[in-house]
C-alpha cells in the first residue's frame, strides 16, 4: 500500500501551552485512576470467588466448580455495569476524526507545536462508536483480546503440561494422540459442515444479517473443538476416578487445545484466490495444511528445545541447587522465553509453552533441588489458578458488556447440535478403532463419560474473542459464550451424577492397582510398541544426558561411542550405578524390557536397606501378600525378583523420595 | 480548555478495503513479533545475570552484587543496540501528523471509512522524532515509565515490608523514623539548595541550555534522597553483621523510599501562582505540605486497613488453611488490591503496599498455614528478585539507548558533592541527637557505615525516568543514572572492605546476643517509651483480635467491656491461655512490662515440656550457664524466672515453631 495523504492545517485557537500541559497530565492521571478502579473490580471479583469456593469446599458442594462460580460473579457484575452504572463518556476524548487512507501503527499528532504519540489499538465498528459515547465504563472493562494469548493462556497451558501425570499419559499415548489429532480435525469438519447447513438454511429464510462463508463455519468448528474439562478433572481428582480415564481426558484436552489453536489459524490463512469464493481450492488448502504442519511442528520443536536447554543448564550448574531462588527464577525465565521466542519466530507461543512444560516435567524437574520442585509447582499452580478464574469471570462479564452480540436462535440451536454431534463423531468411532488394538479396552461407560466431559473453556473463549470484527465472527462469539456457559454449568455440575449413573468406580488407589497389574499377563501388550521404543530411547540416552538419574551412558551407548559416552556421563551416574534407580519413571515396565536394558549391570539394593535379593519372592506370592504390597508401594524402593530389577511405579510428584533427597544433601555437602 | 478544531478531509486514493485489512493485520503481527523479540532480549539478559550470579556465589565473590552485574549486562546490550544494530524505521508508521490543538486520550482515525482507535502514549520531543526515524529498535526497547510504578516497584516494596525483621525494626523504631522522615527532608533540602547554587553558577558562565527552577532542584533533592542499600544488606546478611546496624539501614531505606516518593510528588504539586516565579509562596508551600501529609497518611491508612482486612479474613476463615493455594491466592490478591485501591483513590500505591506488607507480616502471617507462609514468602521473594534485576539491567540499557541525555560536567560534579553532603547532613547530626536519648548508642563506625551505605537504586531511577520532558528533567535523569552507577558499583563493591576498615564485628549470632542482653540492666531503657506503649496496645488488643496468638481479650480488656471481649475472642485464645505464648513477638521485653500485662494470669510452661518453674534460676546464673543459654535460645520455649514470664526473643520467620505448627494440626483435625 502506498501511503498518500495530505492533512490540512486546522484552524487552531492557540492555548497557553503550560495550561494545556497540566490538563494533559490531569487527563492521564484520571485515566490511570479509572484503569486502577477497573482492575480492582476484577481483583475483588476473584477475591469473592475464592471466599465462596472456600465455603463450597468446606461444605463439600461438588455441583459448582470455581470456574462456574467465577462466571456467575462475572455475570452479576456485568449486569450491574450494564444497567446500573452509567458513566457518560467525556466527548472530548474521542472527537478527533482524521480522514486518511492508512492506519499506521504509530501516529504523531501535532498539538499547537507539541508532538504527541498515539499507538494503534485496533479497528472499531460503528456500533462501538455509539457505545463509546454512551457508556465509557463498559468500554473500559473490555480487554484487548491479545491479553488472553500473551498473558493469561500461557501459564494455564504451561501448568497443564507441567502437571501432566506422565505415567498414565505415556501408557495411553496412542489413544490420546488419536483423540487429540484425528478427533479434533474430525470434530472440526463435522461441526463446520453442519453449521454451513444451518447458515444456508438461515440464508434461505432471510435470517442472516451479513456474510457467512464456509471458512467461517470451519473456523467455528475449530474453536469449539478445544475441550477444557477442568471442572470434570477436579472432581475426578477428588473422587479418585480411574487413572486411565483421567489420563485420556486430560491428555486429550491438553493436546487438542494446541491442535485447535493451530487449526484455526490455518483456516484463517486459507485464503482462496479471487475474492470470497465458496469453492475449495486445492492449492490454498494444501497451503493451509502446510501451515498447520509447519506451525505445529515448529512450535513443538521450539518448546522441546528450550526444555532441553533448561535441563542441560540445570544439569551442568548443579551447585545452583543451593540457591533455590536462582533456580526457580531461571526455570521461570526459560519457560517464558520459550513463549516469546516462538512468538518472535512466528510460531504459536501457547503450543510451544505446552511442550516446553512437558519437557521440563520430564527432564528438568529431576535436576531441580527438592525445594525448587515445590516452588516451581506452587508458582505455576498459583498462576494457573488466577489466570483461569480471571478468564472465566471475564467470560461472565462479557455476556452483558460486549457490544456486538448477535444472538441468532437458529445458529445457537444448530451450534449446540453440532457440538454434540462433533464430540460424538470424535469419541465413538475412534474408541471403536482404538479398542481393536487396545488390550485394556475403553469401555462404553468410559466413552459416554468422555462424551459428557467435553466442556468448552478458556481456549475456546480466547479464540472466539480474538477477532470480532465481522458479523460472522460476532455471531460465533455470542454462540460460543452460550456453549461455554452451558457445558461448564450443566455438564460440569452433573459430573458426579454422571459418574454414578455410568457406574464408574471411584476411590481407586492407583499406585496399588498398578503394582498388582504389573504382575498380570496383560502388561506386555498394554504398553504399545511405539511407547516401548520411545521409552527405551528415552531411558537409555536422553535421561542420562539430561538428568542425573538413569544408567551411566557408558553402559547404554554402543561400544564404538565409548569415549563420547564417558565424556557425557556425569559423575553422579557412576555413583548411582550401584543403586540404580529411575526415580522419576512413572512408567509401567515389563521385565522383558528391563532385562534387555540392564543385561550387563549387576543390580543390588543394598543402599536402600530393604528387601534385598536373598528371599526368592514369586509374583503370585507378592500379589497375595497385601501387607508387603503396601509397604513396597509407599517406600518406592527397588525389589529384586529372580535377578530382574523391577521399578515400582510411583508418582514422585506426590511423594518426594527420601532416597533422592538424601542424595541431594550429599551433593550439597561435597 | 475548550476544544475547537476542524480537520479537513484529505485526498485519499481509495484502496481495496479487503487488501488493506490484510495489510493492517500483517502490520500488527509484525509489531507483535518485534515486541516479543524485545522482551526476549530482557529475559535472556536476566537469565545471563542469574547464571553469572551463580558463578559468583559459587566462587564467593563479594565485590559485585547481582544488581551491579545486571547493570553491566544492560550497558553491554545498550552499546550493541546503539552502535551495532541499525534498524531504520518504517517511515509509514509515523508519518501521519495532524495539527490540532488538543491531545485527547483516545483518537479515532477514519481510514477510508473504517475507524481505528489510537491511544495516547505520551508527548515526544523533536529529538525523539529524529531518533524514531533513525533507529526504530532503540525506541522499541524503551518502556513506558509508568511500568515501573505500576508493575515493577510494587512487588519490590511489598517484599521489603513483608521481609522486615520486625524485632530489631521495632527496637530501633524511633531512630529509623527520625532518619527516614527528618533525615530525608533535610537531605532533600540540602541537596536542593546546593544544586540551586550549581545552577546559578552554570547560568552565569552560560553552561545552561534551558530553564532550571528552584523547584526542579528540590525535586532532584527528593529523588536522590531515596536510598536502596540492597547490595550492602545482602553482604550484611551473608556476613551476619550486627543486627541493629542492619535494622537501622534497612528500616531507613524502606521508609525513605516512601517519603521521597511522596515528597517528590508534593514538590511537583507546588505550583506558585503566576508563571515560574523563583520566590517561595507561603500558601503554595503550605498546600504542598498538606499534600504530603494527606497522601502519606492516606496511603498509610489504606495499606494498614487492607492488611487488617486480610488478617481478619484469614482469622475467621480458619479452614482456609487446608487449601494453601486459595490462601496464597487470597493473600496475593488482597495485597495487589491495596495498590489498586490506593491508586484509584489518588493516593500512592507504592507507599500503601509498603505498609500493607508490614501489616501482613505482623498479623496475617500468623494466621496462615505453615505451607502458605512458605509460599507467600517464596512468591514475593521471586517477584522481588525478577523486578529488581529487571530494573537494574534496564538502567544499564538506558545509558546508551535513551535519546535525550544531557550530561553537564558541572551539574554532575555538583550532584556527587550534593549527594555526599546530603547524606552526611542526614546521618551525623541526627545520630548525635539520637545518641542523646539512646542507651544503645549508634557508634561512630556505625555512622560511617551508614553514610557509606547510602546507595541509590530502583526508586531513584524510577522517579527520575518518570518525567523527562523538559531540559531540567533530562539533565537530572542523566546525572541520576551516573549517581546510581557509582554508588552501586563503588560503594556496593567496597562494602566488605569498609566493614573491615571500620572494624565492625561480623558473624554475630543475634539470637544469642539478645538473649544475654535481656538479662542486662540496659534492657529497660533500650526499649523506647513510644515503642512500649505501642507494644502493649498491640499485644493486648490488636494481636488477639487479628490473630490466633496472644492472650484472650477477656484478660486484657477493661472489666466494663467484658461482653464485647468475650464475643471477639477466638476459642483458640482460651486454649492458648494455659500455654500462653506470643509466638511472633520478635520483641525485647523487660519484666516490668510483662508483669503489668499479665498480672492476673497464672503462667505455666507445662505444655512445652522443658524448664518448668521449680528451679529458681537467677539472671546471673543463666548468664554464666552458656549451655543452657543455647538450648533456650533455640527451643523458643518459655522460661519462668521468679514468677515472671519472660518471652524469649526469636525470629520466627527463620525458625518455624514446633509448638505452633502442632496447634495448626489440631485445628485441621477438629
Amino acid at each position: 500500500v502506498i501511503l498518500y495523504f495530505s492533512l490540512c492545517l486546522c484552524l487552531c485557537r492557540a492555548e497557553d501551552s503550560a495550561m494545556e500541559n497540566i490538563v494533559t497530565e490531569k487527563k492521564a492521571e484520571e485515566s490511570h485512576r479509572q484503569d486502577s478502579a477497573d482492575l480492582l473490580v476484577f481483583i475483588l471479583l476473584l477475591t469473592l470467588t475464592i471466599l465462596t469456593i472456600w465455603l463450597f469446599k468446606h461444605r463439600r458442594c461438588r455441583f459448582l466448580h470455581e470456574t462456574g462460580l467465577a462466571m456467575i460473579y462475572g455475570l452479576l457484575v456485568g449486569v450491574v455495569l450494564r444497567y446500573a452504572i452509567h458513566v457518560p463518556s467525556d466527548m472530548n476524548n474521542v472527537t478527533l476524526s482524521c480522514n486518511v487512507n492508512a492506519s499506521p501503527a504509530t501516529l504523531l499528532v501535532n498539538v499547537s507545536g507539541k508532538f504527541y504519540e498515539y499507538t494503534l489499538k485496533g479497528e472499531i465498528s460503528g456500533n462501538e462508536i455509539n457505545d463509546i459515547q454512551d457508556n465509557e465504563m463498559l468500554r473500559k472493562v473490555t480487554f484487548d483480546p491479545e491479553v488472553f494469548f500473551n498473558i493469561l493462556l500461557p501459564p494455564i497451558i504451561f501448568h497443564a503440561g507441567y502437571s501432566l501425570k506422565r505415567r498414565h499419559f505415556f501408557r495411553n499415548l496412542g489413544s490420546i494422540l488419536a483423540y487429540a489429532f484425528v478427533g479434533t480435525v474430525v470434530s472440526c469438519f463435522i461441526i463446520g459442515l453442519f453449521m454451513y447447513g444451518c447458515v444456508l438454511l438461515m440464508k434461505q429464510i432471510g435470517h442472516l444479517g451479513g456474510d457467512f462463508f464456509f471458512t467461517d463455519c470451519l473456523f467455528f468448528g475449530a474453536i469449539v473443538s478445544a475441550t477444557d474439562p477442568v471442572t470434570v478433572l477436579a472432581i475426578f481428582n477428588e473422587l479418585q476416578v480411574d487413572a486411565d480415564l483421567y489420563a485420556l481426558l486430560f491428555g486429550e484436552s491438553v493436546l487438542n487445545d494446541a491442535v485447535a489453536l493451530v487449526l484455526s489459524s490455518s483456516i484463517v490463512a486459507y485464503q482462496p484466490e479471487g475474492d470470497n469464493t465458496h469453492t475449495f481450492e486445492a492449492m490454498a488448502m494444501l497451503k493451509s495444511f502446510g501451515i498447520f504442519l509447519g506451525v505445529f511442528s515448529g512450535s513443538f520443536a521450539l518448546g522441546v528445545a528450550t526444555g532441553v536447554v533448561t535441563a542441560l543448564i540445570s544439569f551442568n550448574f548443579t551447585k545452583l541447587r543451593d540457591l533455590p531462588l536462582l533456580e526457580t527464577a531461571l526455570f521461570f525465565l526459560m519457560s517464558w522465553s520459550t513463549f516469546l521466542l516462538a512468538e518472535a519466530c512466528g510460531f504459536t507461543g501457547v503450543v510451544a509453552v505446552l511442550f516446553c512444560g512437558m519437557t521440563q516435567a520430564h527432564y528438568t524437574f529431576n535436576n531441580l533441588s527438592p525445594e525448587s520442585k515445590d516452588r516451581t509447582k506452587q508458582l505455576f499452580e498459583l498462576l494457573n489458578f488466577l489466570a483461569e478464574n480471571f478468564i472465566f469471570s471475564y467470560m461472565g462479564l462479557t455476556l452483558f458488556t460486549f457490544h456486538n452480540h448477535v444472538f441468532n436462535p437458529i445458529f445457537i440451536v444448530g451450534a449446540f447440535l453440532a457440538v454434540f454431534l462433533g464430540r460424538a463423531a470424535n469419541i465413538y468411532p475412534l474408541s471403536f478403532l482404538l479398542n481393536l488394538s487396545r488390550r485394556n479396552k475403553i469401555t462404553s461407560n468410559f466413552q459416554h463419560m468422555m462424551m459428557f466431559a467435553g466442556l468448552r473453556g478458556a481456549m475456546t473463549f480466547a479464540l472466539s474473542i480474538r477477532d470480532t470484527a465481522t458479523y460472522a465472527r460476532q455471531m460465533m462469539f455470542s454462540t460460543t459464550l452460550l456453549v461455554v456457559f452451558f457445558t461448564v454449568w450443566i455438564c460440569g455440575g452433573g459430573t458426579t451424577q454422571m459418574l454414578s449413573c455410568q457406574k464408574i468406580r471411584v476411590g481407586v488407589d492407583t499406585d496399588q492397582e498398578n503394582f498388582v497389574s504389573v504382575f498380570g499377563v496383560s502388561t506386555k501388550q498394554e504398553s504399545a510398541w511405539l511407547f516401548r521404543i520411545w521409552y527405551n530411547f528415552d531411558h537409555n540416552y536422553l535421561k542420562p544426558i539430561l538428568t542425573h538419574s538413569g544408567p551411566p551412558l557408558t553402559a547404554t551407548f554402543p561400544a564404538c561411542c565409548g569415549p563420547l559416552a564417558r565424556c557425557l556421563t556425569s559423575p553422579q551416574a557412576y555413583e548411582n550405578e550401584g543403586q540404580l534407580k529411575d526415580s522419576d519413571s512413572d512408567l509401567i515396565l515389563n521385565d522383558g524390557d528391563i532385562s534387555l536394558a540392564y543385561g550387563d549391570i549387576t543390580v543390588s539394593t543394598d543402599a536402600t536397606g530393604a528387601h534385598t535379593s536373598g528371599t526368592p519372592v514369586g509374583g503370585v506370592a507378592v500379589n497375595s501378600d497385601v501387607a508387603l504390597d503396601r509397604e513396597l508401594a509407599f517406600s518406592d524402593h527397588e525389589l529384586v525378583i529372580r535377578g530382574t530389577r523391577l521399578v515400582l511405579p510411583m508418582d514422585d510428584s506426590e511423594h518426594p523420595l527420601p532416597l533422592d533427597s538424601h542424595r541431594h544433601k550429599n551433593e550439597t555437602m561435597s
